[in-house]
């Protein structure tokens, strides 16, 4: 298996050109696309114009070039787009392509895979409880497999993209005499966007052996934040009916030129998980320059969850109390990464007030690099 | 001369315990505090009543503890409050004393010293203009001498604070037949804010030789970036009548145990910066370490300026475009000051689009240090 | 019972000079004072520093002028204040006093008369519950003989301000093996402010047998909506430990100038509703011209609810998914108010979405006017 | 000449398959359309990617019907859509359909004409000057003939959209040797935005004879207020080179069976221009109920300008100081509308402080109606 990650700048919230040149020019070859996963322009909300917007033109590209309709690469593709480009990210997609590869040699040492899976549908009353974690940690572990994964600890990064609640799927589930985990469809601390990241999160931990089976429970979601996946980043959208899961690591089988690390965050504010990050990949940092390093970078991540405490190493913030938060959060994660490699064309969601993704007050964060041959 | 800073946490916009704490206890006296500068919590626009709250309630502390008046505290004092904490920024004020100290002992090499200067009134009409450019130059010269520092390059920061344009203040010019450089008090792009603050940093850029007389003209205001200051922090407020100066430098006079030292940031993403600064107050940095290195660190301060190009290094941003564009820049300031030294206690003013206080597209950035003996 | 309303205009947060010049007067005896109720100005968030100022400053006149502390002031009045003064609402405050008035003679018809009680002390597990409705509607009943009002049909307003909850009282239920109706703060769907105004209601509406005991339990709260107060207009903060209610009708026995009338809004466009207040204060309203028949009008209170359905009439609207939907709709409120009466100091709280305040999709709105003799 | 108007809901940002019902059923012929106006939903800020969808699928639907280009479309029509649909505003198209109608009957007295023009382009050193002025001026005399309108006292509301200032314009405009009237591209007071939207109404005023020659010059743009349009509702957006002119009114030669009348609010509470707007389309208002008499409204359009002096009637707001005035001030103009009139179909746009359109502090205001037979 051989998987490329190709990052195409956005230059108006639908424009896919730089997509379709890839497909012109014959570097990627439509059937291989795998994920398209970014930064959309926007407001970052629950409804994101600009992210529908980015969302439509990227299926209805594929759909021309594969010869399907949108729906149907809807269904192929695990496609991931963060709305809202705060700060200093550039909206961009990154485009995964898998091939077999069959008469590809291993250029040494671990390098990158990645498996995709789609989870069983998720009703609305299983959402952000046992139902939807256990159908996320089943989609994991297929995942696993599509990917030749075998060791959990190979694994670098799990993007989830779930169902959140709609008024109608809420309206639904109380017509069949169920309750839904809440009412509320924002990402508060309440809402369903964070009860069904969380969930997704929870199980991809039971996927990875990060928790054990009598640590995860309807009651501990959104309660008990020592129990986590260190490699999830999630995000759920009200649209979808299932989950999508994109999971990247490195295997000696794989032919690949790149390869992945990631290193949480301790903190809000552990800029060395950039250097970490890049050390777990391979990559040399010498005399702490994580930028001169991350020449060979070739796409970064991080989630960028606020602290519920509001406090950072014991000093209060004021963070929670911002009515715009989440947009402020998402846009110090870009910076963390831009500064730290130089690279503004990088993946950032969060905005959850705490979460199951990362240690406690932490945040995963990965890196895809082409190391140096 | 020997100069002290002391960072005092703010529970509350009006909360000034702390630094009530330094004079009970005797660590200030009340008569050595030369300035206040900090972040006050709010809004971060121009009428903000948590920046209000906070600068009353230290005047109010002062002049109590001096048996003066409010006004008289305001005369005396240079106070600076950049308003809004958002991120990561800990809401705090850095309490400023400079004791005569004839029998202090230098403790070697270049050490803190500080100056302090109130302008001649400057007109409405003088505001981002010429007028005002002249005057701030003559305090910062008379600031130059307070801090009894000689050679310019000596000098790590230069705070200013001077008036902006209110709607009684346009009103009085036109009422005396003169015009103003704008009528929108706003910090956007002919913004007064803008205006009184570029001309603030041209005069300091003038009196500290960093630009030649025949440079700086009224048309250049805001139009031609490549004359700037690269030590100049600027800000200005609708009721003030008159600037005031803080410089900041070392020399070896000086009898503090601290040291200053300042390094602009190159692009909005330049991390490095922090570094270059904290290398600038002679603190060795290993294996490109900053947080380890920020142990001493008393203090830092940096501006966050928007590039008025909408690009960082030829990628598309879309921070222009953000309605909270000011908020988030501030708050990605003190993001990488916080990631930078492991301190949330930091000065990060900004917001402007392009200014003539650090290099085009960069920003100026400096360091208080307690160097190891 | 002679009951005035005075209302002061803020020429900052917390501007209580006209307070003041009401007792310097002699307009009021500060003795007389059983409730102050107004906008102040600031974001109107949970944390509000424009409020908290507003709320300081008014409690340390009357405090001064009482010779008490501000602690006992707060303990013997009824202190509402709604933060923010969006659109078209001048930042004030309404004073009402009250005096035996032993020797007054009623001037015919029904005339204002005002109730003040203080709930029980409400634990954090009992808000948004029955709990805190049981309690709430004591405190009403307590209210209405404080008033000598014996039918409840003569009741046209019920201000009540109970705790919401916070960070700590969460942690304090906890800590004794309780839990709380929701772990969000905030105004949301599922926000503990929502939760405790529904429960203040829905208390109203028992006390005044607007509703059936069989109707009230904790499932129905924020989910019936059929079930509700026409009259009441109740808030939240956290840092309360019991409610305020004050209570506004019309006796025979009342020896006011004043007069208080009501009618809900059908819809959040029914501007109709002010004609309707109009009519129930019996002030006659000529081709429907509401601003001149405003001329005797003192006050008038307004809640604006947003609808859930995302509808006006069957319309789609976009308030839901405004960030600052809350902001909007209280400035719609208030241009209702302003639009339909001339006046700009007007009471109007809200943002929530749907509410047991107001008949579905309504809101309460009242008017206190002194009538032509 | 008859002229139609028919609302179209739009259910998504890019929505316009009510439109596309409506030459489907033959109630449009797309060849008959000359304007289409409305409220798309989006943030309202110059850069609105939910306005640029709505205007991309009207050009594409229209281009598909005629058989022509996208380009070619918004050469031939006046497309007119305000950003953002705050508050009780239904996202919407109003599509405005001419036809020669020569067998067509005048249904007695004035009924309802249009008229549409194109003014020569409008160079970025011309914007918000007498090159503008002169420019929609004259495309103003020629909707005039356009529409048949001999006496100007018979326009009711003049839309136009002209070129606003870009980043791209200003530079071309240095290139070239000329300053530009500002660098600032915002909404603010002295933004392009404004300057293009007053020089525009300025325009207006002069063909309609609602100002002289020698009031309007240069100097008095965005200064001298008491010059005004009562009929111009102007807006503007960096794309354009030239303007586009609406011209709506009535003559008796008209076989439409829709009438248009207007009043100007009197200040920006001036809830009783809804009743001057009918009556002055020669609607009988009942009791004042202007809900009731507006059962033959079709569509209502008004500005909503912010008055400078912070002021309402001598009461001080805090409109300028709100971070979402502009929003907020949209927001109240649709409330507005839709409480007098019961639609929430409705067209406003506005958010600029101070403006040549409506007199000092009021705000155009006119509606369309379909009188009773």
């Amino acid at each position: 298996m051989r998987v490329d990650v190709h990052v195409c700048e956005m230059r108006t919230p639908g424009d896919v050109s730089a997509i379709a040149r890839l497909f012109d020019d014959g570097v990627v070859a439509p059937e291989s696309v795998m994920a398209v996963v970014g930064k959309s322009e926007g407001t970052g909300l629950g409804k994101d114009v600009g992210r529908e917007a980015a969302d439509r033109a990227i299926k209805e590209l594929l759909a021309a070039r594969l010869g399907t309709s949108a729906d149907d690469v809807a269904d192929r593709l695990c496609i991931v787009l963060s709305g809202g480009s705060p700060g200093v990210i550039t909206p961009h997609v990154a485009v995964f392509a898998r091939t077999d590869d069959p008469a590809g040699i291993s250029l040494g040492g671990p390098r990158l895979v990645a498996g995709l899976a789609h989870s069983a549908a998720i009703l609305p009353e299983e959402i952000g409880r046992m139902g939807q974690i256990a159908k996320v940690r089943a989609a994991v572990e297929l995942a696993l497999a599509d990917a030749g994964v075998d060791d959990p600890s190979d694994v670098h990064a799990v993007l989830v993209k779930a169902p959140s609640l709609s008024p109608e799927s809420i309206a639904d589930a109380r017509s069949r005499g169920r309750d839904t985990v809440t009412q509320d469809m924002s990402i508060g601390p309440e809402g369903a966007i964070c009860y069904s990241n969380d969930a997704s999160a929870l199980g991809v931990a039971l996927a990875l052996g990060e928790a054990d089976e009598d640590e995860v429970h309807d009651g501990m979601v959104r309660r008990d934040y020592s129990v986590f996946s260190d490699v999830a980043l999630t995000s759920s959208g009200g649209e979808k009916t299932h989950a999508e899961v994109l999971l990247l690591g490195n295997t000696t089988d794989s032919t690949s030129d790149l390869r992945i690390g990631h290193r949480s965050m301790a903190s809000i504010i552990d800029g060395s998980a950039v250097r970490g990050a890049l050390e777990s990949a391979g990559v040399e940092v010498v005399d702490g320059d994580t930028r001169a390093a991350s020449r060979g970078l070739v796409y970064a991540l991080a989630k960028m969850i606020m602290p519920a405490t509001g406090e950072v190493d014991g000093r209060r913030i004021t963070l929670l109390e911002d009515q715009v938060g989440y947009h402020v959060a998402k846009a110090m994660g870009g910076f963390l990464l831009a500064s730290g490699t130089g690279h503004t064309e990088v993946f950032v969601s969060g905005g959850e007030q705490n979460s199951h993704q990362g240690p406690p007050d932490g945040n995963p964060l990965a890196v895809i690099v082409r190391p140096a041959l």
